[in-house]
């Protein structure tokens, strides 16, 4: 990982007293910490946006370390706690394949103590796996870029974006960035704009609607966001905005890679993903601060659907796929070259 | 026009004390009126904003009024002033246009009371001239949309965008609409969705970023923006982002209108056109409150070129053509059919 390490990597902790969760809705503009005294407080706080992209994975197996150190904790309040974090947000599959991971390690024969202390080593194996998970696909990825690649960034790509610089970084290839701003809630703006400083860099950040404009001025040569979704098909569901960055790039020519650490088996199509709506007056503020006519109404889809025809590879942590040959993904581990 | 008129349709007026132009930049979140004392005042009232879309147009006309009430007024001091408000921004070609016609009045040996009167009495003219023929290029625009029709905007199209929907309402249509919320200054979810909701409807705000997936989910049937240049051989220069908002409407099979009065004879292709390029600083905040990571830089191209390929058709006062027609609506006035 990069040396300093940025602040957003180490953005969820367990303490005593709780589940600590930096605040993404506000950073780096304010730097305040969310504390999440059971799971459920944690559950609000991955709906609410507290975290997101990565953060909601850490948040997750941290909750369930919360829900198995209580006293009178048991397995099925485990399995109720696991239910409730993955009911947050449905699209991305990530809190689902890890509290179903820690879950295989409860029983119902097993006393507090050892709920407790399984629970606790399995999250912790977990969260470490992700981060391992996360370096192998940022090796891909900085594969692919060229020394001086500009990249066009959209949204926070969190684990993927730190592990792609921190190896573009080890082999010592030169970078720059632009990013969108990604409203409603500016995480390009903020998270990655702030991660990228600390990284060395000095990002442009443009607003969503100026991505063609921006390779229309020849600014950027690649485009790379991560996913919160890949179907076995070869569709790219990420943050909204990624299929107008996927549009934009093939106006242009230039070629638009998703990061993920895997297609996911259980969305052989887009039609098997749940798309989350979120509320639309987000979209009528900025930063809390009303920014819309009062009398309109907002439209807040959190997701994007990007069909294969329109991304050039994806990138898992196996490897870089044409999209309509992702699931490629999984042979290669079953019939090794 | 329609009854009761949008506030955005009288939002530049002249007083015994100077020029008042409403706030652009914060209406209809605050109100207020910005006094121009004398020419130079309302040229930076331009340069920053204060208005925008057709309101330079009548801040200019309105500022050559001013200079020619000046007891020490010359033919040469008008002139002047003209050059100076012409410099203001130059992309668009309204004031130019404006500005050359009211010059047109001067002579160098009219007195100060001559020159104010014709100053005066050509402003006027060249106002009304400019709501004619918006009202003209509506009913054109007007006569696209069918009964129906969800309508997506993009910033603020003004007195075009005013002429439309009088049009439609009345030929008894009912529309819908979708409006961007335009990205850096919110034109679309303030100005846009303040004037529509006046008009008696309930736009629906989106994020710039959001307009594929709008139309992925079928919010809209017809993408309409104004356009601040037209080129002889059918580019739309527009607000940036116009350009996404053209390759979301190709993907999704929406066609894409551009309105302008008239193609510009002085643009005979793209490269005719100064682009301007605000302060990227725009970029980094919203309605003044910083919004992006210290250490980041903003890039803010105002406008994008739309190339004939992705519009579908070009409406002006006299028509509606196809791109790489639009040179016809000259055409026709030579040889009538």
């Amino acid at each position: 990982m990069l040396s300093p390490s940025p602040t957003l990597a180490d953005s969820v902790r367990i303490t005593e007293d709780g589940v600590h969760i930096l605040d993404r809705r506000v950073f780096p503009l304010e730097r305040r910490w969310v504390r999440c005294r059971d799971v459920e407080d944690v559950a609000r706080a991955i709906e609410q946006m507290v975290t997101q992209s990565s953060g909601p994975l850490f948040a997750a197996t941290a909750g369930l370390v919360l829900a198995a150190r209580s006293p009178a904790t048991t397995a099925a309040a485990l399995r109720r706690a696991g239910a409730r974090l993955i009911a947050t947000r449905p699209t991305n599959n990530a809190i689902r394949d890890a509290v179903t991971a820690i879950l295989e390690v409860v029983t119902d024969d097993d006393s507090p103590a050892e709920l407790a202390e399984a629970v606790a080593a399995k999250a912790a194996a977990v969260d470490q796996e992700y981060r391992e998970r996360s370096t192998a696909l940022g090796e891909r990825a900085a594969a692919l870029l060229p020394d001086g690649a500009r990249v066009l960034t959209h949204c926070w790509a969190d684990y993927y974006l730190m592990a792609t610089v921190a190896a573009a970084q080890r082999a010592g290839k030169t970078l720059e960035f632009v990013c969108t701003e990604t409203r409603p809630y500016l995480q390009g703006a903020r998270l990655t704009a702030a991660t990228l400083v600390e990284c060395g860099y000095t990002p442009t950040v443009i607003t969503d609607g100026m991505v063609p404009a921006a390779l229309q001025a020849g600014l950027a040569d690649v485009a790379l966001t991560a996913a919160d979704r890949v179907t076995m098909d070869g569709h790219v569901i990420n943050k909204v905005g990624t299929l107008a960055v996927a549009l934009a790039a093939r106006e242009f020519g230039v070629p638009f890679y998703a990061l993920v650490h895997a297609p996911d088996p259980q969305a052989p199509a887009a039609s098997d993903v749940v798309m989350e709506q979120r509320d639309g007056d987000d979209v009528l503020h900025v930063l809390g601060i009303r920014s819309a006519a009062q009398g309109a109404r907002g439209f807040y889809p959190a997701f994007d659907v990007t069909p294969p025809r329109l991304v050039t590879r994806i990138v898992t942590e196996r490897g870089s796929y044409e999209p309509t040959s992702v699931s490629d993904h999984y042979r290669e581990v079953l019939w090794p070259a």
